[in-house]
């Protein structure tokens, strides 16, 4: 089967298409141009570097949310748009997870960080696991992609007890806070497989459409996770009245 | 520093640029197209999508071999026309290195396997370690990249008696020999990770630029690591008068 994929979640823009076990093509940005003008063209090079028909695509991943307002309304948009054109399903890819795929088979809690102002991160703790029989390893929640304050993440991961590896925007802005709170051990993904990539989209998109964990164009819509700020502060006034 | 990256050593083609903790772009394809149509306009396309001013590049990674002899010629010629207009020193990243640097932080043993054709791979064997102090994972050899026959890399493995995860072209051609004669328990990498990256080639070029392991664009040349056909050919012919 092949999939196209798209990640416009974070400062970084990805797409991909997988078909099976190989990685046909992929395109990474992170620059300071907005998705809006990044995303769409990017798509439109891939497509025609490795002439792809778009009716041979089975369906459509994207990174569904947490992240930023705007880059999960420009992902979202732009695969619903495909997919109505197309009429292929779209496989919403919990952002969070998508980011702990960059680091496949490893033995350590994977914690990806993406930074969410306000103190807080978009986050979640993940491990690599292989059924003896398998020749293949499946990522399972330690704990689901969440917002919380990094105070709270960090004592998760204290109790835990066990050793992990940080990825993520929210790294840099967070590296010596950890320094100070985090009591385990801990080491930093490099640059080859500590950010978004639409390839680890695709990847983790063909395991849930395998589970049938599939939307239409029509019902898909981005999960924020939390309130945009206009929203939060919409209920502070009016709790405030 | 940053650093731009090329690989065209097997039937992906990939460019990227990172800087320090950041990839910055990458492109990456895996189509029939040769590399001699794909390389440049990829490295071109990435350097207009961020506004790259060559000038600003500190050196040029590419995997420099082994693999597909036309490949390596390709991305050596590119590398070092690049590195004598931009007086910029070369990094020749070793292709299997590279190749297993997918797999960062897997505590399995890492056998990348890249089809060399009449039975034998392109291989090695690596491990990942971290220092207790240290807050990043180290790539360390359990075996240097070399061309073996299918049989004797499997040997060498299940001597080992460890948990090894496959990647590369060479595992559709020989999974099903592996399955007959690796005796450990074993996986394989799935698209996401499987195949040549140039964010791979960049972040372990780091690696070595940091170390002063570098070359000037006039010294570098490819590793083949092992002799053409028209070379053995010849030599056997020789052998034969």
């Amino acid at each position: 089967m092949k999939i196209l994929a798209l990640d416009s979640s974070g400062l970084v823009a990805s797409v991909a298409v997988i078909e099976n076990d190989n990685l046909i093509a992929e395109y990474t940005m992170n620059h300071k141009k907005t998705h809006s003008q990044t995303l769409v063209p990017m798509l439109d090079e891939i497509r025609n570097m490795i002439e792809l028909d778009m009716e041979t695509i089975d369906a459509i991943a994207l990174a569904a949310g947490p992240g930023s307002f705007t880059g999960l309304r420009i992902g979202s948009a732009t695969a619903k748009g495909l997919g109505l054109a197309l009429n292929k399903p779209v496989i919403a890819v919990p952002t969070v997870d998508a980011l702990a795929y960059n680091l496949y088979g490893s033995t350590s809690v994977i914690c990806p960080l993406m930074d969410a102002r306000r103190n807080q991160v978009y986050t979640g703790l993940y491990e690599f696991v292989r059924e003896p029989e398998s020749t293949i390893y499946e990522m399972k929640h330690v704990l689901e992609q969440c917002a919380v304050d990094i105070q709270e993440i960090a004592d998760k991961i204290n109790e835990l007890g066990r050793e992990v590896i940080f990825l993520g925007d929210g790294v840099s802005v967070f590296a010596e806070k950890l320094a100070d709170i985090i009591k385990v051990p801990y080491s930093f993904a490099p640059a080859c497989c500590n950010r978004q990539r639409a390839a680890c989209v695709a990847t983790l998109g063909q395991v849930l459409y395998e589970k049938g964990i599939v939307q239409t164009a029509a019902e898909h819509a981005p999960d924020y996770l939390r309130l945009s700020q206009a929203e939060r502060e919409r209920a502070e006034a009016q709790k405030n009245v």
